[in-house]
């Protein structure tokens, strides 16, 4: 049957990319005032009556289950009144309180507009309800899902020819699936020590700890050759469950998720055994602090099963220092020292469709820097990307595994978070089948479950994920563009903010300063301090304030004219990282060390129509008024 | 601040259930001829018109981003065409090769029609996109999946006021999630005793990891009164990892669903500490073998962590005796042995809706089999509720969390898994921000990501399910009503099977016989043989060939008239359980030693037109011919 049911799987067929001159942004979203209404209802009207007639058309001869009279009756009519009543009750409570990701005054979350054709595939196939755990069960999306994980492992620099990428249902169970990984391959060489320790003759348990990944797949195809894989895998992590003291340490940057918190409880790992790397003010990982850190735990002989870095942190933006991390893993990897390296980039990762060319070409530094330009990417003078940003999505590729959610710069609807993989070996280590990996990268999975950590799953994302990519390129041409624009708003943003020297509200004087000089990435924290308050209670006290008149808690976000979001920086998370920044705001050392946490206003810039719009809804001047509005709302609740 | 947002967060609403007589099953889906075509399109029109005056409601004073004039430009156009054409080529792609749920010719998986007013709910939801990991993000959604999760505990017996539920991706992740909060519940008595032995003066190690769950959680607010909880937490599991020889075993049944191998090797619990129990031949797990095992383990001092039983096996549609094993586990307390208890009810748990009343209450034996015939859930005759599935039924209650999905007897689309747990202080044993459970039930918690697995989650999927419920309730007036059809179309299925003495074609005889007597729940499995076979290869050979031509296997399944599912049944996986089956095929022992799997069609009978139809599309008879078709193909095939 195994060579029959191969036969019936379709393969995924080519890409068809869209052209460079096809891609207009502003006709990708529904828009802030439903410009785009006709297209979008008489194209869902068309997807719905497809359905229909789809049913209609399955065997025509049988009879309806349902008579016409049936349906008049008042049984039938107080079932259908009933739903209506429900579904008007959800649709009054939407109204009345969900966020206005689509308008230019919503800068908080990461959250925007999303793309029409994403939600007209989402709503195109919910009906047809597929389930892309068995390919049984979803013969079209689970063969659209394979595509656009190789879309999104393209994107981020791996081989298509033998890494792989998939849809998770978020960021936080991808970084779960990396951690997952990079736990069970650590445990692979002295599993075949234990079984078959001819194949690892002359290494001792310190080199069989320190193996790179890629050479552990290499002995892995050695032990399947020998034919004990089985009992191999048997004695990993996978068969014995974790062991004490025999694993060692995961190293994660301060500024990243909260996730890796959890899964280091999840994946049995233990809080303990994860290691926060130290910031600099530029809230990257500081790899000074990396190095020490890896050397002391060689010099105790605790492996280091892992570092993690971020590509977009979710508070910052920021973007880790990737070519630089690349290398030292290199030289790590001469003296002996090895360990996975695998890339949060749940929020970064489609910003790096911005360096590709058409053809998928990361470009070099100087032709980048033109197209932005001539591709009227930005139409604004900045300084972004700075060659060590660039350098870090170059070097993206050499990554383990990596990251990314189509929820958050795919502008697709929740919930689509991925993961890509460079080696798709790795996938024998964590799947249900043993000993068995999809052999061609064409083909689709019979049963897509057992290599991943979810289970049942709505094909409907991956229709959401696929179309999208058929419409809008992952290069400069489309994601591109969407991106830039995003990227562009907060570079604006950061500069206005630099250039207000103050703000007067009721006789008095208030200054602003963002968290960093340039962004890494869309996204802008930022401060208000009365000018001369050396406080920092009193500080926080009133970015607080500003926070709650411009979001729910001071009533329906629907009546507000501004919502943005906040986030604290404290020592306990962020060491001295902040203390740059509240210096600037006019607040000692000394105070920094009372109080220890910096309050902030997070605002994330997904909006695609803040900086190429002639006459965008709340311009900058217009922003500058609310906040001295809401400064004054916040004032007046002073004591 | 907290003060601020506590008040912000609005509370969940009473639920206000449907009457009786309001629920009309047919009434509830769109149907298998598009009956209810009109309410289906209408009421999806109007609610895309409510979301396109919501964003021009929305500060009707800021302009358009696009002009009339830009949205006629040939670039804007062209963007719209290469849209359409993705979303028709998507249409089409899942127009030929979609599965028709929807059609009584579908029999196979878990699969039927969903509901109208699911479907209509997650697309309302849709574009408003809110994302339940964080109130924020969503204060609509995230108090709807309070109260969807409130619906799901209460009907699963839990006590509301100190239970609580939540919407998880799948039930793979909510089985995680169960397993996550037994491992860490399960190392936090040592944990006191590392950290304040006082706490557990005079208990050894072996009480200390025998404590039930309730008395643990009455140490946790020990602990809290203490001071030292983040103390102590840190010295469970979530802190150190899981240490090798100090957590012990997971006992479950032979017919689990996969995710629960998955589990163990996530969770850093190992395979070899995940022991199967023998199940029956009526595929319950063994309580002798449970006992025993149990036994063994104390035995040697390893800790039994949890017991998990299965409520609707995937395979068979199976119910553990979940009376017994709660009884068992009471005895064993007794003796100072304890475990977790958890119950995977991924596809049963909505079933529990039959035996309820309109006030929630669990009927008497008596009153339900009354009311069963009296109101029409069931028209014809058969013996369910046997008295040991009904007290299994009644005893769910007691385990310590239950996975139920949604997306299953939910009959919600995917992805909407859930897990209900009994005693929802055990969240601090798992979440990220300690010492902290929201403190009335009646509150959304402000970062629901925070006290689950999953982070960023799709709030249409929240509106879906609680929309479902509020038309639809958990009782036997509604979801009873549903899911009453769907037992009886197993049970008449399987009666007629057991009537069809043989079926003759082409000259020759085949046998067919259902895998059990008397299904516990809504699917029937069944294997043909040839009459006078007594060549189990030979067997499997023509159920598998039945299989292909009623599977996508054979092409396109929309031009199928039959299509089902199918699984085998190995001695590796149930060791004794499939004997006395293959014995009615006319297989000798011998011959079962010999090959040890036998491969059987499943055919699981969601669809709830199937019973009470007086002209269903597909009769039993015509059932009967298809099959008769089906044989004659695949016989024809044969070399």
């Amino acid at each position: 049957m195994a060579e029959k049911t191969k036969k019936a799987i379709k393969k995924p067929t080519k890409s068809t990319q869209a052209k460079a001159e096809d891609v207009d942004v502003k006709a990708l979203f529904l828009g802030p005032r439903s410009e785009n209404r006709d297209y979008f209802k008489n194209m869902l009207s068309f997807l719905m009556d497809e359905h229909l007639h789809w049913r209609r058309d399955f065997h025509p001869e049988d009879p309806n289950v349902t008579s016409a009279s049936e349906m008049r009756s008042e049984h039938f009519q107080a079932t259908l009144d009933r739903t209506s009543e429900v579904l008007l009750s959800l649709s009054a409570k939407l109204k009345e309180d969900s966020m206005p990701w689509f308008s230019a005054r919503y800068l908080g979350h990461m959250n925007s507009d999303t793309l029409m054709v994403a939600n007209l595939a989402y709503m195109a196939t919910i009906l047809y309800n597929p389930n892309n755990c068995a390919y049984e069960a979803s013969p079209v999306t689970t063969v659209l899902e394979i595509e656009a994980g190789k879309d999104m492992a393209t994107m981020l620099g791996l081989d298509p020819e033998t890494s792989w990428g998939h849809i998770t249902t978020d960021g936080t169970i991808a970084n779960y699936e990396g951690l997952w990984m990079a736990r069970n391959i650590k445990s692979f060489p002295l599993a075949v020590k234990k079984v078959k320790p001819e194949l690892v003759k002359g290494m001792d348990d310190w080199q069989l700890q320190n193996m790179p990944t890629g050479k552990i797949l290499d002995l892995v195809d050695k032990v399947r050759k020998a034919g004990c894989f089985d009992a191999v895998r048997n004695e990993t992590v996978r068969g014995t469950g974790v062991g004490k003291g025999t694993l060692g340490v995961v190293l994660v940057p301060q500024s990243k998720h909260y996730s890796w918190v959890k899964g280091a409880d999840v994946l049995g790992i233990g809080n303990k055994n994860l290691i926060e790397i130290q910031v600099g003010d530029n809230f990257h990982m500081d790899l000074d602090v990396l190095k020490k850190t890896i050397d002391d735990h060689v010099a105790k002989k605790i492996p280091v099963i892992a570092v993690v870095a971020v590509v977009g942190t979710t508070e910052e933006g920021s973007v880790d220092e990737i070519a630089r991390i690349v290398k030292l893993r290199d030289d790590y990897e001469k003296k002996g020292i090895s360990f996975y390296f695998h890339i949060d980039a749940a929020y970064g990762g489609y910003s790096r469709a911005l360096y590709l060319d058409e053809n998928s070409r990361f470009m070099e530094y100087d032709e980048l820097k033109k197209r932005l330009k001539s591709d009227k990417i930005f139409i604004h003078d900045h300084t972004y990307p700075s060659k060590l940003i660039y350098d870090s999505y170059k070097a993206m590729g050499k990554a383990d595994s990596i990251t990314i959610d189509p929820h958050k710069m795919g502008y697709v609807p929740y919930a689509a978070g991925g993961i890509a993989i460079r080696d798709r070996r790795i996938l024998d280590l964590i799947s249900y089948f043993a000993a068995y990996v999809f052999e061609s990268g064409e083909n689709a999975p019979t049963l897509l479950g057992s290599y991943i950590m979810e289970g049942s799953k709505a094909g409907a994302t991956a229709a959401a994920v696929w179309a999208s990519h058929r419409v809008i390129p992952l290069n400069i041409t489309g994601y591109g563009q969407i991106i830039g624009r995003s990227i562009e708003g907060a570079q604006m943003f950061t500069q206005a903010l630099q250039k207000t020297k103050s703000l007067k509200v009721k006789g008095r004087e208030f200054i602003v300063e963002p968290l960093v000089g340039t962004p890494d990435f869309n996204i802008v924290c930022m401060a208000f301090n009365e000018k001369g308050n050396t406080n920092l209670d009193k500080m926080n006290d009133l970015n607080e304030a500003i926070y709650n008149e411009s979001s729910y808690i001071s009533g329906p976000v629907y009546k507000n004219d501004w919502i943005t979001s906040k986030t604290a920086l404290s020592d306990a998370d962020y060491g001295v990282a902040p203390k740059a920044f509240v210096k600037r705001l006019g607040i000692s050392e000394k105070e920094w060390n009372r109080v220890k946490s910096v309050y902030v206003l997070r605002i994330c810039i997904l909006n695609p129509f803040l900086s190429h719009s002639a006459h965008i809804p709340v311009a900058w001047e217009q922003y500058l008024e609310i906040m001295k509005k809401k400064i004054e709302q916040a004032i007046e609740n002073e004591k």
